[in-house]
C-alpha cells in the first residue's frame, strides 16, 4: 500500500493505492467521516463492490445510486437525476457523495457534488486503471455535452482517493488498454525514465502483474498531483495534462461518445500529437516509432480511420482548450518533455489528422 | 455614482452604483474585455435594456439568450438551454456572461458561467431592487430544484457589477417592495443606524428619490461586500445574510416558485425571525412590533397563511442550512445585531410557524 498527498493547502488529500483497499472497513470509514453518505456507482460496478464498501459503512445513512454504464450517460440529465436522489432522501449539506467506478461515475458524481447545495464532500474510489491514474485525481468533474465533451464542469477537489488495485483484475481487457493509454501519457509528458521502464514493463503490465500496475498507478499519480498542485485551475502548466486529449475528444464526439473508450481515443491523440511534432521538426521519426510501438504493445490503435479530417477540426474548435478561435495544443519537445502551442502550420495540423482519421 | 470593491484578493472586483450606468458605453466597455459575449436576459427586461447594452458592446461578437420571465424557470432544465446556446455558437473559454436582469437572470446565467467549461468569466448588470443589494453581489449562483431554492449551485464571482438605479423606475411595485425586504434584512443583521435612517427615510424610498434608493443601495452591497470579504465560502459569518431565508424558502416551495416574489417571502420570514427572538426572550416585542411596522410601511405582508405549519416545517429541512437534521437559523439578539443557532425550543419555532402560515 502506497500513499502520496495532493499538496493544496488546506484542500490538500491523500491518494492510497493498493490491493484490497475496498475489503478494509477501516479505511473507507477513514476516508468517509459523513454520517450521510451517497453512493454513486454503475451496474457494472456495483454488483462487484457496492455491497462491501456499504457494509464497511454500516451504521451510516448510505442511500445508493447506480447509473447505466457508459459515456453516453455522462450527462446533464443523468446529474438530475443524481440530484433527484439526493433531494428526495433529504440529504443536506453535510452529506458525502462516494464516487464508486470508472472515470464516467467519478466524474460525473464529483460534478454532483460539486453543485450540490454549492459543494458538499465527495470521496473517489476508483475501479478502472484510467479513473485511478488520471480522472479521480485532481479535482476536474464534469459532463458531457452532445456537441463536446466535459463542457459543463467545476473544479472540485476530493477529499480522499482509495485506488484499489485488485478491482483491476476484473477490468475488461479494453479498459485496461485505455487506462495504459493515460499512464504512457504521463512519461511523455515529462518522465523520460518512466517511458523507459515502461517500455521494459509492458508485458508485465498487460499480464496485469500486481506489482508492476502498483508503480504504474504511483508514477502516473505522482505525476499528476505534481501538477495539479502547482496549477490546479489550469492557468498554464496543468494544460500539458491534455497531451494528446483534443485529438481524442475529436475522436469521440464524432462518434457520440459511443464507440471508442476515452483512453483508447487517448491512445490515437498521444501519436497523433507525436506526428505533428514530428511535422514541426520536434521530434525524430524514431521517437514517433517508438512512441507507436509502445502504445501498439498496450494493444492501443493508431488510427481512427472514418472520422474525416473535417469533422475533427469542426468538434477540435469546440475544444474547451480554445482560445480566440484557435485551438491550443500540447505538443512534444521531446519524448518526456511537452509543450504548449499555438502555433503550428494549419496544413501540418491537416495533415496529421487526415493522416490518423481518414481511410 | 458611487463605487465599492468586494475584497477577495486576485477575485475583487468592483460594484459600481448610479443613474444612467446602462447607458454609459465606455462604462459597459471597460466592464466587459472579452470579445465573445452571451448576454442573458429576459422577455420583460430585454425589450427595455437590451438594446442599449449591445449597441454599447458594438464590434463584440455578442449573443442574446432571452428567458421567459420567473422563478420557475430558474432551473436546471433552463440552464441545460443557455449551454445549449453558448455551445451552438462556439463560444470558448475566453468568453464572458453578461446578466442582465433580476435575481432569476443573475443567479442562473451566474451558475452558467460557473460550469460552462469549468468557469467563464461573467458580469453582473441587475435591473431590480433585489438584485442590486443582494443577489448580483457575492458571488452565490444556483438554479432551484422543484424540492427547494438554489439547491443546485456554485460560488462563482462576477468580475464587476453595475447597478443602473434608472432600471428601478420601470419597476413594478411589488419588486420594489420585495427588494426594500432584504435592504430592511441588512439592517436587521448588523447596522442598527441604517435602520432608523431606513425608518426615516422609507416613505422617500416607496416614492423611489433617486438619492434616497442610491443611499439604500450602497449601504446595502457595503453591509454585503464586507461579509462576504470575510467569509466568502460561508464557513460562519455569511449565514447571516440568510436572516429571514429558512422560512421564506419555505413559503416559496410550498407555493412553487409562483406565488411569492423571493422579497417577498423575505419579508414574512422576518418578521417570523424576530417573532421567535422575541418568544426566546431576546427581543421585546416592541422591537417586534418596530420590525413589523417598518415590513408594513415597504409594502411587504406579515403572513403568509394557508402554507400550514406542518408543510413549511417540511421544507425548511430540506434547506441548505440543515445539519445533522437540524434547521440552523438566523435570529436576532437585538435590532441590528444577528446569531446563528439551532439551539432553539421546537415549539417555540411551531407556535412562530403556526402564527405566520396558518389561517
Amino acid at each position: 500500500m502506497q500513499t502520496l498527498t495532493v499538496e493544496l493547502n488546506d484542500r490538500s488529500y491523500p491518494i492510497t493505492i493498493g490491493a484490497g483497499l475496498l475489503r478494509q472497513p477501516a479505511l473507507l470509514q477513514a476516508a468517509v467521516p459523513a454520517s450521510d453518505v451517497l453512493l454513486v456507482s454503475n451496474t457494472t460496478v456495483a454488483p462487484l463492490y457496492a455491497k462491501s464498501v456499504t457494509s464497511a459503512l454500516e451504521g451510516r445513512n448510505v442511500v445508493e445510486v447506480i447509473l447505466p454504464d457508459g459515456e453516453r450517460h455522462k450527462s446533464l440529465a443523468t446529474a438530475g437525476r443524481v440530484f433527484d436522489v439526493l433531494v428526495a432522501n433529504r440529504l443536506g449539506r453535510d452529506a458525502l457523495v462516494l464516487a464508486l467506478g470508472g472515470g464516467v461515475v467519478g466524474d460525473l458524481a464529483g460534478f454532483v457534488a460539486a453543485c450540490y447545495q454549492r459543494g458538499v464532500d465527495f470521496v473517489q474510489l476508483p475501479t478502472t486503471l484510467l479513473a485511478q491514474v488520471d480522472s479521480s485525481v485532481g479535482g476536474k468533474t464534469a459532463v458531457n455535452h452532445l456537441s463536446g465533451k466535459n463542457l459543463i464542469g467545476a473544479f472540485h477537489q476530493p477529499r480522499a482517493v482509495l485506488a484499489d488495485t485488485d478491482a483491476l483484475a476484473t477490468l475488461p481487457e479494453r479498459e485496461l488498454q485505455a487506462g495504459l493509454a493515460e499512464v504512457i501519457k504521463y512519461a511523455l509528458i515529462c518522465d523520460p525514465a518512466f517511458l523507459l521502464w515502461l517500455e521494459h514493463n509492458m508485458d508485465a503490465l498487460r499480464r496485469r502483474d500486481a506489482s508492476a500496475l502498483e508503480r504504474a498507478i504511483l508514477r502516473s499519480c505522482q505525476i499528476k498531483a505534481q501538477i495539479v498542485a502547482r496549477d490546479e485551475r489550469e492557468h498554464g502548466e496543468r494544460a500539458l495534462l491534455n497531451l494528446g486529449h483534443t485529438f481524442a475528444h475529436a475522436i469521440e464526439a464524432a462518434t457520440g461518445y459511443s464507440e471508442w473508450l476515452h483512453g483508447e481515443a487517448v491512445g490515437v491523440g498521444l501519436l497523433m500529437a507525436a506526428s505533428l511534432s514530428q511535422r514541426m521538426g520536434r521530434l525524430e521519426p524514431a521517437d514517433v516509432d517508438r512512441v507507436a510501438s509502445l502504445l501498439q504493445r498496450a494493444g492501443l490503435r493508431s488510427a481512427a480511420p472514418r472520422i474525416g479530417a473535417a469533422r475533427a477540426a469542426e468538434y477540435m474548435s469546440l475544444d474547451k482548450k480554445v482560445r480566440a478561435g484557435r485551438v491550443r495544443l500540447v505538443l512534444l519537445a521531446k519524448l518526456g518533455e511537452a509543450y504548449l502551442s499555438d502555433d503550428y502550420p494549419d496544413a501540418e495540423l491537416q495533415a496529421t489528422l487526415r493522416a490518423h482519421l481518414e481511410p
